[in-house]
Parts: C-alpha cells; sequence; structure tokens
C-alpha cells in the first residue's frame, strides 16, 4: 500500500459467517492496530465457482476459486485463514504447511482428535505460525479476567463454572445441516470447544472429567441428527479447583452464552459474552459494608480496547474479536513466532472433549494425562 | 385472643437465627394471613436457662425452659416449631408426635438418613401434622416459577441448573461450629438440601446423581472441619431433563446464592434469591425481534403476595417466607392435612443427598430408586 | 404482656393499605426489634361498622369503631396512627395532640400546605411525640446511602436525580377514585413526598424548583380527574447540587420506581426500590482498570438489618420498612422525643411541593426560604 | 479496487478519537455492508506535518497534508470527513461545498448556532450530500427503539428521560483542553448534541425548553474552564410528551451514559448505551402476572446487525456505529440523495441548544418555532 508497509497476501477458505468476518477483520486490522504487516485480501475459495465469485466482489478480494489446493498453492496467498467446517480443516492446514505457508484455522481444530493430532504435528514439523480461532476468550474483558486471576487477585481458585449456550437449534424444525453431524460439530464439540479453551486459559490444564452428552431433538427438516444437542461435565484442574461446564445449542433464550463464574479464596469473579464489556469482581477488601460485585466497564485500561475506542464504555462487539486475532497472526508472521492459541492449544482441547466423550459413553470419570 | 379466633399454642426450641425468625413470623402471621388460629407464644426452649429466658423476653414468649422435654411435654405448648441444630431434631420430634402434637422442623430434616426415615415414619405413624423448613421455594417469584413450569410454559424441561452458596465460611479465619462437623450441616447437607428440594418441587424426582465434595480449608480456629465446604452434582430428572448442581459455603461474594435456570423447549426463566422479588421468563411467542428475558417483579397477581402488600414490586424478604410457612403450619393444623413440604418431602431430598455422598465415596453415578 | 415489658395501646385509623400495614408492624415489631414498649391492638377506625369490624378481627385488634373521635379519646388508646386518606389528618391529628397523645401520621402529612402547617404547630405546641410515614427512606439501603453521603464517601455532591414513579394509573380505565383529586392525591403531592423527603434527607434543603405537573387522562370511569397523572422538576439545593425529579403514577411498567442516582466529586451511588436489597456505590479509589459500580448487596453491616435476618442478601421486604418505622415511634414515645421524620420534616416536604405547584402554574423558578 | 466497484477517494480532516475512526469505518464498509462504492483512503489532515505523516502511515493513507486547503481541493480527494474540532467546521464544509462535493461533519454541527446555519444553507444550495456525526442512534438497538416507537408499540409518549453522562473531566486534576472553551464543546453543547438529537429522532421536535448550566472546575491545570461542566433541561415536545435531560462530563462513574427511557401509555422502553446490545421493553400485553420489561438482545432481527455478524446477541461496538454511518455516507453519494442526518437535522440540534442557553441565562421558558 504505502512504501514502508510490508504487505502480505491472505487467502481464505470459505466465505460463510467466519469467512466474511475474516476479510472485514483484515480490511480493518491495519487502521486499527497499525500493524506493520498490512494485509491483502488476495483469493477466497468457496464451495462453487458463483459463490466464490459473490464473496469476492462484496468482501473486495482480488481473486476467487472453488478449488482449496489452488487457494493454498497460489504464490500470492502467503497466509491462509480456514474459515470452512471442520471437515475440510486437517487436509488444507497439511497441505498449506508443506508449503510453508502460515495457517490460522478456526475452532474446533480437527474434526477428530486424530485429525488435531495430525495438524499439530504437521504445524510444528513445518515450523509455521499458525493459531486456533477461540476469539471469545479474546475480548478485552476476558483478556482482563484471565490477567486478575493470574495476578492472583482472586486468591486460590476453588471453583470454575463455565457455559457456552446459544439456542439456534432450539427450534426442533431448524432444519439439519453440516452442523448436526459428526462429534465435532455437536454441542460439545463445537461450543464446548470455546470454553475449555477459556477454562484452560483461565484456571490452568484439566486433570479429569466426568460428562454427559444428549441428542433432544433426534430428527430435523433435512434428515437425522448424529450429534449432540447439550451436554454437561464435571471436572478438576491440577490446580485443584472444581470445575463445572454446560454446553447447549438449545439453550431456548441464551443467544450468546459463553459465561463463567470463578471463585476464588481471595475474590470471585463473573463474565456473560451477552454483556462483553463488562466485568463483575468481587474482592475481600475493605469493610463487608462496601464489599459487592463491581461491574467494571471495559475500556482503556483494559488489554486490546484503546486501539477501539479511547473512550471507556464505549464498547467493542464480535468482529472487534476478530481483529484482535488478525492482529496477533500477523505478528506472529511478521516475527515468525507463533501466538496463543496455537494448534497445540487446539489439541488440549481436543483432548478433553475426547475424554470427555469416553466419560459419556462410560459413564465414568476419565483422567486426562499431563500434556 | 378475639371471641371468634381460635388461639393455638406454640412452642420453639432454639433461639438463634430461626427461632427468632419463626416468634417473628409467629407475631405476625395471623394480622398477614387473616388465618383461623392464631398462634399464641407460649415458651421457647434453649440451651440455658439465661438464654432461654432472654429469647422469652425478647421475643414475647409466656414462658422459657432450657429442657426440650419439658416443652414437648407442656400442656399448653399444642405446636412444635424445631428450629435448633439437625442432631436435635429427630429426638424432639418423636416425643412431640408420640404425644400427637404437629411438628414444623427446620430443614435438614433429620441428621441422617436414618433420622429422617425414622422421623418420617414416626409422623405417619402417628398422623401428625408435619412439615420442614424449605423457606426459600416459598417466595412469591418461586411459587410463580413452580406454576409456570406445571403449566407448561416452558414446555419439556431439557436442563436445570441450581445453586445454593453462601460465603459465610469464605474466610478460613471463621471459627469452626457446630455447622463444621456432621455431614448433614456440610455444604451438601445443609445449603444443598434447600436447593435439592427446590429441583424436585420444580422439576420432579431425581433418578441418578454423581457428586463430588471438597473440604477446602481443613482447618478452622477451635477445630477440625469434618464436613464438606462445597460440593457438586449432576443428576438426570425423571421427566429426562439433565441436571448441574454445586453447592457452596465459600462461594465468596455470594450472599444469598439460591439461583436456577430452567431451560425447557417453549421456554426458560431464572431466578436468584439475592433479587428475590424477581422472575427472569423467556417464551417463544411473537416475533424473535421482540424476544428476551422477561424481568417480571412479584406482585398481587402473583402468590402469596397481595397479604403483604397491595403494589407490584413493592417486595417481600427473608422473613416474608417464614410467615409464608406459618401460614401454612396453621393452616394443617386447622384441617388437620399435612401441606407440602411435609416430612416425607423432607426424606426425599435426604435420599438424594445420601445418593449423592455416596457417589462421591465411590466416584460413580449412583441410582436413586422410586420413592 | 410479661412483667417486664411496658404495653402500649395502639389505635389506628383506617384499615386499608397502609392501615393493614401498621397493623402487622405493630404485631411483629416487638420480637424483631426486642423494644421496650410492646404494642397492644387496642382498636381499629374504619368508615363503617362492618368494615371497621371486619378489620378489628382480621387483624386481631381488641375494639373496632367507625368514628374516628371515639378512637382518638378512648383512653386504652395511648398512641395514633393515621392510615386513612390525607383529608383526614388534620383533625385527627389535632384532636390526639389535645389530648397529649403521640400521632403517626401517614405522608403526605397534609391535604394542604395550611393543613400541615397547622399540624405541625399543634404537634409543637403540644410536646407530643410526632412522625410521618416516610417509609421508602427506612430501607438498610437507603439508610446506608444516607449515611456514605453524610460520611463525605461521594465527596462534594453535583447531581441528584430522583424519580418516583409507578403505574397503577396508567390504564385510563382504571377508575376514579380519592386518589384522582385533590393536590395532596396527584402524582407530585402523593409521590412526590416521598422522593423529595428522600432528597432532603441524603442531598438536604431545597432552595429554588421549577416544576410542571400534568394530568394525562383527564376522565376516569366514575368521575373528572382533577389533580396531576406525573410531574417533573428542576431544583437547586443549598450545598450547590442540581437536582432533577420526577413523579408519575401512569410510568407504564414501573411498579415501585423510588429510584435515585447521586453523583459527587469523589463518587456516585445509585438505588432502585424495585432491587432494595442493594446499592450500587462507585468510588474513585484504585486503578482506573478495577473501578465500577459496586452492586452491595443489604445485610448485617447495614443499618437495621440485622433484626431481621443474620444473613446477609437474604433481604428485607415493604413490611420489614413499616416495622421500622414502629420501632422508631415506640422509641419516640418511650423515650419521649422525637425522631425523624418529625411533622416539621413532613411540612418541609410540603413546603418543596407549594412551591413545585406555584412553579408549574407560573412557569418560573420559585425560590424557598430556608426553613 | 475489482473492476465493478466504484471507488472513491476519501480525505479525513483530523486523525484523532474520530480521525480514526472514520480511517477504520472506511477501510471495513465495503466488506461488511457490499457497498457499491468501495471508499480509498486519499488523504488525511491533521495540526502538524508530523502528525498527518504519522497518521498517514497508520490508518493507510495514500497521502497527508497539514494544510486543510490542501485536503479539500485535491481533485483525488471526493469526499470529506470532518474530524477536527467544532472552530474548524463551517470554514472546511463551505469550502468543500463550494467544490461540489459530499461532506460529512461530526457533531456538533456548527461551533456556533450562526454557524450551523450557514453550513446549512451552504449544503443546500449547493445540492451536496451532507451529513452530521451521530453515531450514537446509528446502533441497532436504538434504530430499533426508533422504529417500536413510530409503528405505536409504546402507544403515546407521555415522558422522554434523556442522558448523556461520562466522568472524562469529573477529576479537577484533568487539563484544560479545547474541550473546556467554547459553548459548543462543553456538556450541553457537545454530549447534549447526541442526545437532543436522539429525542428528536425518537419522539419529535420540542416545542420549549427550561435548562441550568454549570461549570463545577472553573479551573484546570492549563487555564480556565469557559464552558459547562454539566446542564439539565426540562421540555415539552410538540407530540405533548414531557422531556428531562441532563448532560455531563463530570457525572463520576459513567462511562458512555447515553441513556433514554420513553413511557407511553402502552408500553415502556429504555436503553443504556453502557450495554448497547440490549433494549428493554415493557408492553401491556397479556396476563399482569407475566409483564415486565424483556431485555432484548440485538441480533440480525434488527436494524443494520446482520452485516456485522449472523449471531444473535455477539455484540456491535463503537466501531461499529461509525461503520453504519460511512455506509449511509457511502449511500448517499452514490444515489445523490441526502441521508438522515443531514446538516439541517444538526442545525436543528443546534436550535434546540441555542434555545436552552438562553433558557439558563434568563431563568425562563424559551419557545422554539417550528423548524
Ligand atoms: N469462532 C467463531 O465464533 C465461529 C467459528 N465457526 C467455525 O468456522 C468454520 C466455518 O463455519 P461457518 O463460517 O459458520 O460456516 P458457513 O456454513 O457459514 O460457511 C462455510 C463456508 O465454507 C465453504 N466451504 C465449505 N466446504 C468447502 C470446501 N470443501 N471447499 C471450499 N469451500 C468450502 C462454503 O462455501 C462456505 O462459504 C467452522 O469450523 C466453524 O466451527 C463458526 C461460527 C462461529
Ligand atoms: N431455613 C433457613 O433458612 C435456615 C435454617 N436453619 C436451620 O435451623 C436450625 C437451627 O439453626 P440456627 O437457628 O441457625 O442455629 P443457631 O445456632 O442460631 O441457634 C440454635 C438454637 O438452638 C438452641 N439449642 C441447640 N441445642 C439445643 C438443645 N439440645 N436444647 C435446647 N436448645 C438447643 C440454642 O440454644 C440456640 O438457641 C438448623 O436445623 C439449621 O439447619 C438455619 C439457618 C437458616
Ligand atoms: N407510605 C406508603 O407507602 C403509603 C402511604 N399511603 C398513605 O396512607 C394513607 C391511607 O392510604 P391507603 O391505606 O392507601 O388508603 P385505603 O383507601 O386503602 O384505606 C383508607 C382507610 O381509611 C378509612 N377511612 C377513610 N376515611 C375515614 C374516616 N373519615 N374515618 C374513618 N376511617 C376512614 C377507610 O375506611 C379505609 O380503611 C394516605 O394518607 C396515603 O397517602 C398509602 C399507600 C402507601
Ligand atoms: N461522534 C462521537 O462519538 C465523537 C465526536 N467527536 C467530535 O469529533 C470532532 C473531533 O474530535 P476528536 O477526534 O475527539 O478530537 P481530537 O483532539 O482527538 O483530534 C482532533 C484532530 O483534528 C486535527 N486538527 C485540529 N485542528 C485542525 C486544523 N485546523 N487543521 C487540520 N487539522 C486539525 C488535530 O491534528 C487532530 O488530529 C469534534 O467535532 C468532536 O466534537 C469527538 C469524540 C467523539
Amino acid at each position: 500500500r504505502t512504501q514502508n508497509m510490508a504487505e502480505i497476501g491472505i487467502g481464505i477458505l470459505g466465505g460463510g459467517y467466519m469467512g466474511k468476518a475474516h476479510a472485514v477483520a483484515m480490511s480493518a486490522v491495519g487502521a486499527v492496530f497499525n500493524t506493520k504487516l498490512r494485509p491483502r485480501l488476495e483469493m477466497v475459495c468457496a464451495t462453487s465457482p458463483n459463490s466464490a465469485e459473490r464473496y469476492r466482489q462484496a468482501y473486495g478480494f482480488q481473486r476467487a476459486t472453488d478449488d482449496w489446493r489452488v487457494l493454498v498453492k497460489d504464490p500470492k496467498v502467503e497466509a491462509l485463514i480456514i474459515a470452512a467446517p471442520q471437515s475440510s480443516h486437517r487436509a488444507v492446514a497439511e497441505a498449506a504447511f508443506a508449503l510453508g505457508k502460515p495457517v490460522f484455522c478456526e475452532k474446533p481444530l480437527g474434526a477428530s482428535l486424530a485429525d488435531s493430532q495430525a495438524m499439530t504435528a504437521a504445524a510444528q514439523a513445518s515450523g509455521c505460525v499458525n493459531m486456533v480461532g477461540f476469539n471469545y476468550i479474546r475480548t478485552p474483558a476476558s483478556q482482563f479476567a484471565r490477567q486478575l486471576i493470574a495476578d492472583g487477585e482472586l486468591g486460590e481458585i476453588t471453583m470454575f463454572r463455565g457455559e457456552h449456550t446459544e439456542d439456534f437449534y432450539a427450534d426442533p424444525k431448524t432444519p439439519a445441516s453440516w452442523r448436526t453431524n459428526g462429534q465435532s460439530s455437536g454441542a460439545l464439540g463445537d461450543l464446548g470447544s470455546h470454553m475449555i479453551n477459556g477454562a484452560l486459559a483461565l484456571i490452568g490444564p484439566i486433570t479429569r472429567v466426568m460428562a454427559e452428552t444428549e441428542t433432544v431433538h433426534k430428527l430435523r427438516p433435512g434428515g437425522a441428527v448424529t450429534n449432540d444437542d447439550h451436554a454437561q461435565m464435571m471436572c478438576r484442574f491440577e490446580s485443584g479447583a472444581m470445575g463445572q461446564m454446560y454446553f447447549s445449542r438449545i439453550a431456548t433464550g441464551r443467544k450468546m452464552g459463553y459465561a463463567y463464574e470463578i471463585t476464588g479464596t481471595k475474590g470471585a469473579l463473573r463474565f456473560d459474552q451477552e454483556d462483553q464489556n463488562a466485568v463483575w469482581l468481587y474482592r475481600t477488601y475493605g469493610p463487608e459494608a462496601t464489599r459487592g460485585f463491581t461491574k467494571i466497564l471495559t475500556g482503556p485500561a483494559h488489554p486490546d480496547y484503546e486501539p477501539f475506542c479511547q473512550g471507556p464504555g464505549h464498547g467493542t462487539g464480535y468482529q472487534d474479536q476478530i481483529i484482535i486475532e488478525a492482529r496477533d497472526f500477523l505478528a506472529a508472521i511478521e516475527t515468525n513466532t507463533t501466538i496463543w492459541p496455537s494448534f497445540r492449544d487446539g489439541l488440549e482441547v481436543n483432548r478433553v472433549i475426547a475424554a470427555a466423550t469416553a466419560s459419556a459413553r462410560d459413564s465414568s470419570w476419565q483422567d486426562i494425562n499431563p500434556f
């Protein structure tokens, strides 16, 4: 674009929900974060030539294709974003790494534990930058929550409760889709991946789990449903904390229920993505009469807020999380250093999900080996 | 008191937290609910003559004693309220039933499952009115929630999440007491009894449980702690709904966290005792654009509210729950018909707690036989 | 009742909304607050012999009458509570004072400024205990708010916003009643009296006002409406703070909107009676990143809470406010010292209302002389 | 950029708070809204060559200048965005219109009523597209609120309460700046302009006002403060509704208090920008027992949400409001039709502010002639 900014050509697989989000993010990230590398929307890939062309034009890409191999191989595509269903993640990522290209992959990492393991191995073998799209933990609020816990503001954590609940499949008349088949697209595999990632980031490794999964609406227009509508889980963290989680796509009334409550010996905090610009913090300071949960509105004093707005409480939104991811992906490429969360972090999530799946099947606690 | 009101002499065991609450309730219930039977505070019993006399004078009883046998046997004591630690419940209740006297017993019913079974058997054998003090489920809000679910307003229930969390033992320097010993006084046995009762009332019988309990602060000034500080549980209801519960007395920041979220196929509701005059209701009516959780403030349109105030949103408080219990106890005596929740209902709670305790010990799911 | 408690015979004028509330309060106050004086419900007075007798029986009074003169004069009626429409307040209070009897009068004090002045003069001339029923400012939360401000926790107050909004007359089909006639029963005179009293208590004297009043629904089943449905007001306090108030009985959706927001140079607080057990406090302490409004749940650390419940967050309700008033009325009688808010405090409210009424009439600022 | 998209060269005056926001918006708007016209960041102008160059590089402009005349005249600058202090607005806008260029001007329109009048006249004389930056009313939530009212969902509006409160000048040690001088930069002129615009959009024309303004902190590091720190106002709308407003930059604890409550005969709604993704709606439908304020989370069912995210409750933020403005500015240019809010709408706001200023000076109601 201008003399002293290095450009990088971005290729995106998928032009749907997340393909668009990443295209917008790559358009805005330079101006928001004054990144050293400036992205150029080089090529978009979708299932048909028509849809690919439509996305190209709408989002402002240079070129379009309906063949992911073309996308991956194109020399002007210098970094890949995988924003297609999980069944596609492994092949595309492996091909990109084989060509030495950085990959940002939407969550969950692989369609299976085996896929995630293979993808992580390929990433590490290649030495390429690799990242997974756990965007919710990127809000200024959740980054701040993470900091507070790491700084010991809550004391020792005794309890973590997390949920990722939405209601997009609450209506049994909502048709079947790629989301209603395959473990990695069910409530546990798909929604659970976000919150398990959050739990790991906030509290640390999980050492054992006990879970249940269930398909409430087994038949939908368009076909049978073969994965879970909701799932619950109890767990223990390496730190000793108890954990309780719940994941649901049939949680009537819940729109973006990525929510957690964390209790420690010196304080507690609560967060709910439906009001993503607030963290509720309780601390055992001062006289009892003035204690309570403080509703802290995010602002320039919190991580990654100021680039979006100088005014506190003015608020960031969903799209801004993706812009934060884009900033990290570009920084990782520029410095050739993988930035959290890497494929390995995505794999850690899949290991917990695999243990939870086994637990649900066997009705028993499952240990998770150190990673 | 006046010609056409029948009086009844009330004896209360205990003059502490709950002994006082019941004394106040019995003073106010006649005027609030225009009860047919009007209570007379006949005798209070506490551990020492001094404390008993102090309570007598403060609460306005006629007489005082430090011997529960005197209390139970006194001919002017026509009905008993047991508001002393659970270790005392069984002996006192059995003695009262043997004399044909109605008994209201604070929760949890017995100090053990065996105690609860014996107490329930004694109650049933005697034919006396018997009731357990699960007061939180008595708020206009929770009564209304129960009605909504029973009326099918939420469709089929898919998920119940409940907690009873407080922080009165969050500080490890808080001394040991009768509350820190005995299963029935731990987080699961004491606090859990309220929420398990709530779950049974709202959703119906529980068929299996999986639980964990833990003592976080094992030593306190005054002695070792032998029961649990917090406990978590997953369960299934006979109706098929999943359940998740958590009980804690070390939940930093939580003061009265008797809270539940209930999701059904047609709606959802949320309640938190810390804002006890509100029910949050979501229903799948009307256009998507106007759907959301409605914060309904309790008022004369809800159960047992109007006698306290003609104005909606004006609010009832903790003490009013005990007055509602008093109304039912008096009505039960007057009509000689036991009113929910009876000792049997208290026993049902203890059966779930016993299964949860076994589950925590064995790290396995425990089935609960139909009751 | 018992040897060392002095009894006092209470007479109540009115058995409706507030007559009942005071009867219940007098039944409970002794046990709640361990008062030195113990009330005896001696006589209730209502408009007809039938209703008076009904109230007597329901609330547990000894006797009933339909003639307020009988009530006032009865030798066993040692203290009076006026809980009838404002048109009756003056004559009854004056008669009681003439007999040297303490009077608790429901708000607003008089039906007019002249009435309030006469009543205050009579009270002062008689030397009798006198009190006005501003109950909302009695919650533990509002008492605590008052303390915080008095202690300078908010710095210098720059802004006060208050409202008393309800919707009991939002529906134009709700029939006319005594409430729809007479300035002192309109939104400004009736509801405004509570919030103006609150403003005076929290912030101090008001020195000038500018107001507007309006009757939105001029005709109702049963007759014309001659007082205001809602009113707005700007004011200045002696301290220099700006003020803004709003009073409405047609505030659709508002059930108990006694709410205020107070901003000072060092902090701010918010309160809404619809969630009466919480105070929201902001203070400019500590790093910006952890500042926010703290939701403080009332508990034993706050004024007049513990007698109702030992557990914080367990909550008090509407009826408990009246019990707190009863405690003060009895204490005032016992010590023969008038306790805030006295008739003079009620008159101060009426002076502000009279100035606001003049302002609305003349469309101009009205000064209020020091009192 | 690509064959079938027409490009337009954008010039922005100012690279600070809002200059950056508009630069980001212009980078993202094409991909978000699939606009027909695609913006090219052609030139940025700031006070010094250094700062201009810094902005150019950071935001990705082609060129930079420190002379606004150069910016306006440059042939590749085809549309202007004025994001510099209000003192600059008039001259720049007039120069741009003289050259036939569309102008988007940040709020408030002019530095004085005379400026706003001249600017509106110039805009109309030129026939150029013109728009003012009232971004808060652009959230999906406020657009939806506007729709609800226009559709009569609340019945006839009886009351509007609005505030725009922040605390960026609450600390008296915060230094003086361009914001502390000039009526149009004080609380009434600057913050008030947003909320008055909101009031006009939501409720309609204002016919009279009564206001007070005040400078609480008269001296700051760096100089005297010559404009108001806070201001209050009562008003009447043409529709008959009462209005109450408050504007403050010293509202301790308030970060983004663009908030309103609107009451009508059939319903009510509330909005607070600090939780910008929610509208609270009360309607008088159905049984009393299920009525209450519904917290509606914005989603694809609401205006201008879906382009940002397919998931409801996922949330938009501050920056997204500016992207919505950019969409309208581009659409207006493309179709050569001015889109609300135009300079004339900005002028209407200034007329209300001028009347309020006169009212504060004269302590009297000021009528506002039909516009
Ligand atoms: N981080 C987050 O918040 C979210 C993440 N996701 C994840 O993003 C990924 C994509 O999901 P959505 O965008 O919701 O899906 P979508 O169904 O909206 O779009 C999928 C896109 O992928 C393209 N595609 C699918 N298979 C392809 C193939 N073999 N070759 C080329 N193009 C192909 C389709 O043409 C379409 O453009 C998934 O892994 C999903 O789990 C989805 C939604 C939210
Ligand atoms: N429903 C609710 O919200 C609550 C229920 N409870 C239950 O109420 C019961 C009492 O608890 P608190 O009132 O908190 O206890 P507390 O410790 O405040 O008071 C206990 C009272 O019992 C008396 N007492 C104890 N042992 C006695 C004996 N052998 N003979 C005579 N008097 C004896 C003591 O003198 C004291 O007056 C327990 O079962 C507890 O679980 C307690 C608190 C809240
Ligand atoms: N502090 C508060 O929260 C409230 C205060 N009030 C105030 O309480 C007072 C009473 O209002 P409500 O109880 O709502 O009225 P209500 O209409 O419910 O009851 C009025 C009672 O007064 C009796 N009464 C009326 N005129 C009488 C007369 N001349 N002689 C004997 N009895 C007479 C009636 O029989 C009836 O029992 C009013 O001053 C009102 O402003 C009312 C409601 C709430
Ligand atoms: N819509 C909204 O939410 C907001 C609107 N505003 C409005 O936006 C405008 C700008 O305010 P901010 O961005 O906060 O100011 P700022 O102080 O952050 O930035 C002002 C910019 O204008 C430039 N500038 C000033 N005078 C200039 C001149 N004569 N020639 C060239 N450049 C000049 C400065 O170099 C600087 O880059 C104002 O009208 C303000 O009222 C400000 C903040 C929020």
